[in-house]
């Protein structure tokens, strides 16, 4: 059977978002329902991809279809296309799912020289005929035809000013044949030829601008931000106009069945009189507020409260809705799922439930996950961001509000703060050694990295604001200013960022606190309810594990144990251990360490009360902790007994070309048994100190970057013997598990084999993001941005995790995995696992549970939910 | 069925080498072929293994059939082990391959204080039993027990001072007892019980010696170099003793049935009579040349070359073989295929064929492939080397002599050359702008890097020996001296170098040249008439590329475009070319580039005479061809017409952290199009030249580090569009292939999805084991050591292919590919395209070809045809 690719809307339905658009399936469903929808037709998505298929040209057959569609459409209306009785037409795009002011309209479709007199004549209106005819030249040539619209303004803008006026209803009908009479010069002079007059070139033209919509750059960056994939395509509705200015009882409106800031369950929306579409959207009157229609029109707003009613028991969802008033009567252009608010997404999710409306799982399905950030933190207030312009713009790496006065280093970070200054950290890019600065820090800012970077990770894990990678801005070598916008800003000038679009300001914007209220702890507790995934936290403080433990994790997937070594009284001894030449003197300094790295151990498994803390065993390159300035390489050297000049060649002998694919990881344990050794007892002897006190707990120890069995296995016996020790030192017998992170693609391969020796798997799919495309999260922000404008790239593979290569790795994993030891747990804990989609994947996969970020909980344990209502 | 552990000699035969060894598969078979072989049993490597997995111990069913075996030697030889007709019997190792040298032997057991008087009285000589005596508890003390060889060979050197003996036999009976009784006092002392006299406890302890030696670390390092799994277990052999030290008429000797070093048809041995074997290896006499053997026992010379003869027909082969003659009786020990070297490998190859010994097949099946490249490069003088000792060693990183004046710079080496000097050129590690020094260098050291760091590759591929990752000698950071074996050596001291066993030598040791003489090519032609892989070269210049023909390359599998910008009057435009920052400046450089590499291809193309070229785009990151000395960066800033700082600045910005993870490969032609550019116009130009001229050139076009289709197709647009435009200016039409390299988990996994793109696939196993094992290979080998060392790894994965996880990915994206397009071509071209059992794992996986560096093109030949005989 041949492909049908286009619809008259009476032939459509809701479910056919996917060929005709959004707003095509929707249209097609009202008119279904017999509500008031100017008559009209779909051509659908599939015909865009035709369309780019074929050298950006329509096929025969769908111009063929188009031509039946239009007939059809002529026979319902009984009017014709530049016919004696015209029919005037909308050409409206309409993706799968809405993509707001990212693509173009042509209204008023039909109008030439000859039918404008016809509309004139028969709406008893020249001024309106003529007015419409302007709009849609102007509509055309810019949008189908890609002429400037500025353009076309200043010609309305010039006969304004000689005459005077300072409205554009003051232009009379003479007025607008004159300025009609100008566009068409432009419109000659840009194109060679005269405005077409023929109205099925217009049709033809129309239709494929709007194609041609889905490839310009807005309509790219708009996908590639919302995970939109290229090939989705867009439709393209052709309807009957129908004139809301027409007069004085014509009109258009758009209004939310409730709320969409706080979810109410009142009417919101605004409408104008005797105006088209476009002219609530320029803002140039001002709009009444709905509530104002019952008095100015009481039986069409009647009308409308009814329709609305019926849709939203119809669609069980708030519904955004435009409609236009012609001469007197209600049509209905648009129904949709309205957008909303994280608020208003949690308030109407219950009150549709109260309602009836929904279950549960249809509440938990209508709330968009990526939203909840914004109640988890602090907000720049809407309002005012709304006047101000960004004065630098990066990547939103880590989501809140952040108001403070500007550091240049870590130890200033440290130092103001204890005066009790607020600070925004700025930084070239973050190492581990700033974290006690990004600690005390109210925000962050970078230049270099991307979503996955140093500074990223490290401040959603705190669940402080970082804007990262704002590559316009520049510090200079010293250190003490920061030029954004053109202005010089030095240590203790106030800026405010806002982590959750990447936007820097000038000066301290206020901001709004984040409340978690009843409707919100009602949400949650269905989403544990129905969610299979569990949902656990990376932290790493027992500040961390609380927060978490508060938004709801069920355990600790990831603690890294390398980040407790960063603190002033700690690193001394971490540098101690590195730089150590004997066993001995390695020892020696593991030694000093062991007491604080079994307090913390002791505090977090206290903070989880007995939820299960999986613990990483040191991971980064060695190197990532050696003094950085002179002085503390002066203070090392002193610590160490050695020469400035003997510990600088050590140091430099730890130099390495490819860290990340260095001596890290297991490596380190393998290599020096010792660390191992050291932090099994921190973690063995942490534990039966807190089961003594009551708390049951059973850690689980877990050894990074393993590439076979082999590792896994030297590292296990050093783990098992020593916890052996311990017990016996105890007289304690304690349970514990030592399993494995796979990060490094040959484990994904070899995961049958690594089973046999780990008693859980644990997908670092940063790591194995980085192995499996060969890019180095540090260094590919210099070229994926290149990869995205040219369209080699769709997504950021570190933000949301590649399906098809480092997932396939990932299922390959947990089924070979599994292959060996049915019940194996496996987990993930990946930046990847607070992301939705990606959670998504990870349900399907199989795995176990997803470790995330504490601030990200929630949001795991929503998309968690989802997953599971979508796919079981 | 249980498992049988234990075999009589009479029930075996030479196939079952996997469970008897080949000693006991050999001794079996000369058994069943009549061979006067003394009666034994041989306990099977399952039951090394056993003893292993049994916590070092032997199973009670073993025990049981070592009695049972026991038992029926017994029978066969009428004796009894410790009874009043004594049986005495050696107890050697034996595993599947010969690892000589490397594992020990226990002969004369069965003594005890009461068999060595029957034994006196049975060879009616006192000295001879005390002598054996005396021995056997030697042998059992050291080997069975661990003591220290050197506490009783004190005991003998004291005896001898204090009785002014010059020689051991000049020690009487009673010294010997003497002697003994000083050894058992040694013997309880250090195990404080008295030397066992219960002859079943000697057998068990000795054969769980055996078992033991398996892993002694010499052992260990023996079969890391040689391949031998671990898990392979080495079988027992206990074989009635016969005695070679029974008097005048007794003796023992070994002897090649042709010269092992040449391979000339005659027999080639020694024997030394009134001995044991093991006097012939310590040396203590000089043995007789197996000739003289004719004239002292005309009879049992004549018996031995009868058996000499039988045994080569038999196993078709060159043998190695032992025997003893015992009171004028001979009897044979062991015989074994004849380890040769590669010039005697060939001509005895030959030689079987024309004597009808061998098929074509079969002869070729008996060459070590390893051996070849002693026949493709100078060899310092073996004769020589025996007499000096090194005074330091690295790994073998490229194989050959290298005779020099030490020089510690690329410029200096360059210099030194210039005057006609032969240069060493030793650096801490190489990187790319030291090819020029390289080149005109004999040889290369360097104290950092593995078997695939830069400079073992590039030196592998220039055929240049190299010794790399020299890891305990000094270079003062000046860079005008060395430290080895704590001598200082300065510019121009001369130092010899063997890339073969990675020794360094003092002074100049004389070489010998290689030959390929008939034979060889005799034995080319016949492995090229068998092989299925086709065999490329990875060649960068027309030099390597007719090394690379003349060695029966049958193509270019691999011209790294980068290797041809760094000559010293190519650098500045290409330095140009990286620090610009307007496409226009950068497309100026790189119009300054097009022309030589157009010469460049020219050349190939002509060298390679019509066969298949193909040309990889630029790979790696851009700063490594930055300058490095200030002198250079003031050039580069002069040319760019920039200040030194701005240029810095520039520099800085090109900065990676993990550059073999960052902006390289087609990342460079993706955000820099014009490269891509420049490239195809320079390829297709003279593609078209060289076809103008009357050879059928038919380019491919190799795009690295592809992670997925978009990237491939997106290069492949750039190449597809100037290869027309090219080809419209020059009006010739011109075949070429766009293929991309498999170097990259992801590229494997969706090899499918990438094949709909390529037209070709080459595997870069160097980057594929990179990034599937997650090391750095310029920094895994600060770890690898201890891997190796903790039997963590027992294979360097950048050496032989690892099957299991890189190879699994190659398969993969074979299978994938080819799902895609069937008859997909397939390469490999990274370094284990010339290491014999990766080649077989190819082959196996179904490639196309290998390709390798010029030097190992033989050896890729023989091993493919190797692969093909032995799998099809």
């Amino acid at each position: 059977m041949a492909k049908k690719y286009v619809y008259l809307f009476s032939e459509g339905n809701a479910n056919q978002r996917e060929l005709l658009g959004g707003k095509g399936a929707n249209l097609a469903e009202m008119t279904n329902l017999g509500l008031p929808v100017p008559e009209g037709f779909t051509i659908c998505t599939d015909a865009c991809n035709s369309y780019y298929e074929n050298n950006e040209s329509l096929t025969e057959g769908i111009l063929g279809e188009i031509d039946n569609a239009l007939e059809s459409l002529e026979k319902q209306t009984g009017k014709k296309l530049g016919g004696d009785n015209p029919l005037f037409v909308s050409v409206r795009s309409g993706a799968r799912v809405s993509m707001p002011g990212m693509m173009d309209t042509i209204l008023n479709l039909g109008l030439n020289d000859k039918t404008v007199e016809i509309l004139a004549k028969q709406s008893n209106n020249s001024r309106f005929a003529y007015d419409s005819y302007r709009r849609f030249v102007q509509m055309f040539s810019n949008v189908a035809m890609g002429m400037n619209l500025r353009d076309f303004e200043s010609v309305i803008d010039k006969l304004k000013e000689s005459k005077g006026y300072t409205k554009d209803s003051d232009l009379t009908c003479e007025d607008l044949k004159a300025i009609l009479s100008k566009f068409k010069e432009i419109y000659k002079s840009n194109k060679g030829e005269d405005f077409p007059q023929d109205t099925k070139v217009q049709l033809l033209e129309a239709v494929k601008a709007v194609f041609r919509t889905w490839n310009n750059p807005r309509a790219i960056v708009y996908r590639r931000m919302n995970d939109i994939p290229a090939s989705w395509g867009t439709a393209v509705n052709v309807q009957r106009m129908v004139f809301g200015n027409l007069g004085e009882t014509s009109g258009t409106g758009v209004a939310f069945s409730r709320n969409p800031s706080t979810g109410e369950n009142v009417l919101y929306g605004e409408y104008l009189m005797n105006a088209q579409g476009e002219d609530i959207v320029a803002g140039v009157r001002t709009p009444n507020p709905i509530s104002q229609l019952k008095e100015q029109l009481p039986d069409v707003y009647k009308q409308y409260t009814d329709i609305v009613s019926k849709l939203e028991k119809h669609y069980k969802d708030m519904q955004d809705m435009e409609f236009t008033i012609e001469n007197g009567k209600l049509y209905m252009l648009q129904t949709r799922n309205g957008k909303r608010t994280a608020a208003a997404a949690i308030k109407i999710a219950v009150d549709l439930v109260n309602e009836g409306l929904n279950t549960e799982k249809e509440a938990l399905m209508k709330i968009e996950v990526r939203t909840l950030d914004t109640l988890l933190h602090n907000q720049l207030d809407s309002k005012v961001l709304k006047n101000i312009t960004p004065i630098a713009t990066g990547l939103p790496a880590s989501p809140g509000a952040g108001v403070g006065k500007i550091a240049f280093t870590s130890e200033r970070a440290v130092e103001m703060a204890k005066n009790g200054d607020k600070v925004i950290l700025v930084r070239l890019e973050t190492s581990a050694e700033d974290i006690e600065g990004m600690h005390n820090s109210q925000g962050i800012i970078t230049c270099r990295g991307g979503m996955t970077s140093h500074a990223a990770v490290v401040a959603r894990g705190l669940g402080t604001p970082c804007v990262a990678g704002v590559s316009n801005i520049t510090i200079n070598d010293e250190n003490t200013q920061v030029e954004m916008s053109g202005k010089i800003y030095k240590e203790g000038d106030v800026v405010s960022i806002d982590g959750a679009t990447g936007n820097v300001y000038d000066g301290a914007v206020p901001t709004t606190s984040p409340e978690l209220n009843e409707d919100f702890k009602t949400v949650m507790g269905w989403a544990k309810k129905y969610k299979k995934l569990g949902v656990r936290a990376n932290a790493d403080t027992p500040k961390d594990a609380k927060t978490a433990f508060d938004f709801g994790a069920e355990g600790i997937g990831l603690v890294r144990t390398e980040h407790m070594f960063f603190d002033a009284d700690r690193i001394l001894p971490m540098r101690k251990m590195i730089v150590s030449t004997t066993e001995e003197d390695r020892v020696k300094a593991l030694n000093e360490l062991l007491p604080m790295q079994r307090e913390d151990f002791v505090k977090l498994f206290v903070a989880m009360n007995g939820n299960p803390v999986t613990i990483r065993y040191l991971d980064p390159p060695l190197h990532e902790f050696l003094p950085k300035t002179e002085k503390d390489e002066i203070d090392l050297a002193a610590a160490t007994n050695v020469s400035l000049d003997k510990l600088r060649e050590i140091m430099n002998s730890l130099h390495e070309f490819n860290p990340m694919m260095g001596h890290r990881g297991c490596r380190l344990s393998i290599t020096y048994p010792e660390i191992a050794k050291m932090q099994t007892r921190a973690v063995i002897e942490a534990a039966i100190k807190v089961c003594k006190d009551g708390i049951n707990v059973k850690p689980e120890i877990m050894i990074p970057l393993v590439c076979s069995k082999n590792e896994l296995e030297y590292v296990k016996n050093i783990v098992d013997e020593t916890a052996k020790e311990v017990m016996k030192e105890q007289n304690y017998s304690l349970d514990y598990l030592v399993g494995t992170m796979i990060e490094i693609p040959r484990a994904a391969v070899l995961a049958d084999s690594i089973a046999e020796a780990a008693e859980f798997f644990s997908f670092g799919t940063n790591d194995l993001t980085q192995m499996t495309y060969g890019f180095s999260r540090d260094d590919a922000g210099k070229f994926l941005n290149e990869y995205y404008d040219k369209k080699v790239f769709e997504q950021d593979p570190f933000v949301r995790v590649d399906e098809d290569g480092v997932g396939a790795l990932v299922k390959m994993g947990v089924e070979k995995g599994r292959k060996t030891k049915p019940n194996l747990k496996t987990g993930i804990c990946g930046e990847h696992g607070g992301e939705p989609s990606s959670i998504e994947f990870f349900h399907k996969a199989g795995l176990s549970y997803v470790s995330c970020s504490p601030y990200r909980i929630p949001i795991a344990i929503l998309a968690s939910a989802q997953a599971a209502i979508k796919n079981d």
